[in-house]
């Protein structure tokens, strides 16, 4: 693929590695960086090709946060519109609403949480306002010593976006998500780690590294199928409000992957060697998107 | 604002300084002080003079609980009811169910969780009972190095109430909660602080201070229209099934405070200087509350 | 009881203990230890004997998780079928799906929680699997220095189970989550206490008399009726979209509990004794179970 905004490489152990390439303006978001974004994660949705994916920043920064360079309006909106709840709920696919109104930073993390493959966040440098937001639908965050992140949107009048009040609650729980935003401040990755938004803090030369580590072995010894499943069955099932609702999908998980590449993954246990998963994440069982 | 059972002050930036006021009773919590917190949550809502709200106690305790010393029915029940869910459901507000049935902690939490303005609780002593589960919709909690918590309903065989049940898994995890309350045991700061329900543990004479800094550094340096929505995005996005919710309302939110509050944030942060957000909280954007 | 798989002890204290028992197998997961498992719980719920559980495993291991040594099809699944979302929400109780599709450790997840009795997992070795996932509607874990928990299905090919797509993110937060059941690594009991699984870690003599103290304090000094609706308000009430559905049912259990083991409560404080509660779980009040 060839983007404006990003980088796109896949290894031959089939980790996508997606970087933000805007270095000379600390990677600042653009409408163009946000739909690069959400063709590269739904394209390596279906791509089997892509098994895991670790997303970085080049140069200094992770990501800046949203271009403000241009003053004034910078989301783009269209001011003469007065969007409502019925608009986005029944309007949210048509261009007017698209658009003019749809929160950008949205629109990525949605498809980051659709997508059947699993995301390493490697924070590098700075990841302040959707910088830091486009990281809270990656599975697993690990953070550079350089790392600098803030939910700081509440410093210039606005609101946490992308999904974020959705997802920052479930990651290191609700006091902890409005102390963040409501102080706006810029911590650094051990205080990240305390509050359980990063895995680890790592010396900035084996951050990439380490990223691709656990992706690597995510993309070798693990099924296609079963990631996917798991992927959207952990996110899906918890938000549901009792467990019969993941159990009636759990059921149908077991069986299919265990007359599939569990078969495999049985046998390898026993013969003692590594499991040669065959699943695709492009042939899902019949019963996934369950939820459609 | 005159109350018998709280003092009430709002200084000049917007901070208003709630103190429980029966210290010779350690501030036990009676249906006066409950329908006082109910009115001063509901006014400071639309108060566009009150920006953050700080809640702390009088004297050694912030609140030793229910007042009991009235021994036998303490909590003022009608018992010659037989409450059914579908009362609980049709007849809320009837003043039967209201006055005769309904627990008095938990309409007090209602209006806390439906108040525009964030909340900060400084435990400086005691908060056991409904003295701890009051505190659990506050945004922030801080503690004395003198404070003792405790959900100690169980060793009077009652039951953690004042919506507790829904707050206190979403801060510190659903395991957690169940230890705290199976238990009842009395614990201190530090234990609170590794549970993840303390932000942190200060010394006494530092407590009102660190809470109220808190407090200013929002009501002087964000929009009063950013954070009611914040408050509301974040405890009620996080409950929706799937995050497309969140982003429904992510996208007016950000549009009206981008077009509003947002178009001087930008504009101070490109002149350096600090914002001057005019944004009231008694004229929020129009799909405000979008759960209604 | 008479189990093949368990021993099943209750104590002068009503606390059973349940003791995964097949020990040279390392106490592996069959169908007939689910079977068991099952009515164990589901009587342990109405039985006014219990008042709490314990569940450990005999000899080294808590539980090596699914017998694996028969290979293939080791879940005992009929591979004939082609079962559908629609098949688990309309035929769940019917033999053919009930035997040949469902989950057989999900069936004993939903069996703990459903029961009105609080559960003390003691992991006192080897939790992978099933064995780690079994644990989690448990409602205290503690582990012993010799524990080593893994969700290792990733291994083998195959997803999460045991509803633990609902329990872990409640637990552990998403991101924890994830990573564990990914990564599919066996961690020690220090990692899984930094991670808000375990409550402690203690040596392995005193691994069982932990757990039993715990058990025996719930058990002789809570009203067995508002430890029921404790049990079940906290799971329930948290997984609603609205602190009002707390609310409502909150207030009935503080109406019931009050003029029930309350009085009693209240009284004994007063009088500086220890309470004798009389309440018994199979009389609850009559609007248990409000969610039927």
């Amino acid at each position: 693929m060839r983007y404006q905004t990003l980088s796109h490489a896949v290894d031959a152990d089939g980790v996508l590695l997606l970087t933000l390439n805007r270095p000379e303006q600390l990677n600042a978001f653009t409408v163009e960086m946000a739909n690069e974004l959400v063709d590269a994660f739904t394209r390596a949705s279906d791509d089997d090709a892509v098994r895991a994916i670790v997303v970085t920043g080049a140069g200094k920064a992770f990501c800046a946060g949203m271009d403000l360079s241009v003053g004034g309006n910078v989301f783009g909106l269209d001011e003469s519109l007065q969007p409502t709840m019925a608009d986005m709920r029944e309007r949210l696919t048509e261009p007017a609403i698209h658009e003019g109104v749809r929160d950008t930073g949205g629109r990525v993390v949605l498809s980051i949480f659709e997508c059947k493959k699993p995301v390493i966040g490697a924070i590098n440098g700075a990841a302040v306002g959707i910088g830091a937001t486009m990281t809270l639908p990656m599975d697993i965050r690990i953070a550079s010593e350089k790392a600098r992140i803030g939910f700081v949107f509440g410093r210039i009048g606005i609101v946490p976006e992308a999904c974020s009040s959705w997802f920052l609650p479930r990651i290191v729980g609700i006091s902890q998500a409005l102390e963040w935003t409501y102080m706006a401040d810029i911590f650094d990755g051990h205080e990240a780690q305390r509050g359980g938004l990063v895995k680890c803090v790592v010396p900035p030369e084996q951050l990439l590294d380490e990223a691709m580590k656990i992706a690597r072995r995510i993309a070798t010894e693990r099924s296609a199928v079963g990631i996917a499943l798991t992927r959207q069955m952990m996110y899906r099932n918890s938000a549901q409000p009792h467990p019969l609702a993941a159990h009636q999908v759990d059921s149908l998980a077991m069986f299919y992957t265990s007359i599939g590449d569990g078969k495999e993954g049985v046998q390898a246990f026993l013969d003692k060697r590594p499991a040669q998963f065959q699943g695709k994440a492009s042939e899902m069982p019949a019963f996934y998107p369950w939820w459609a």
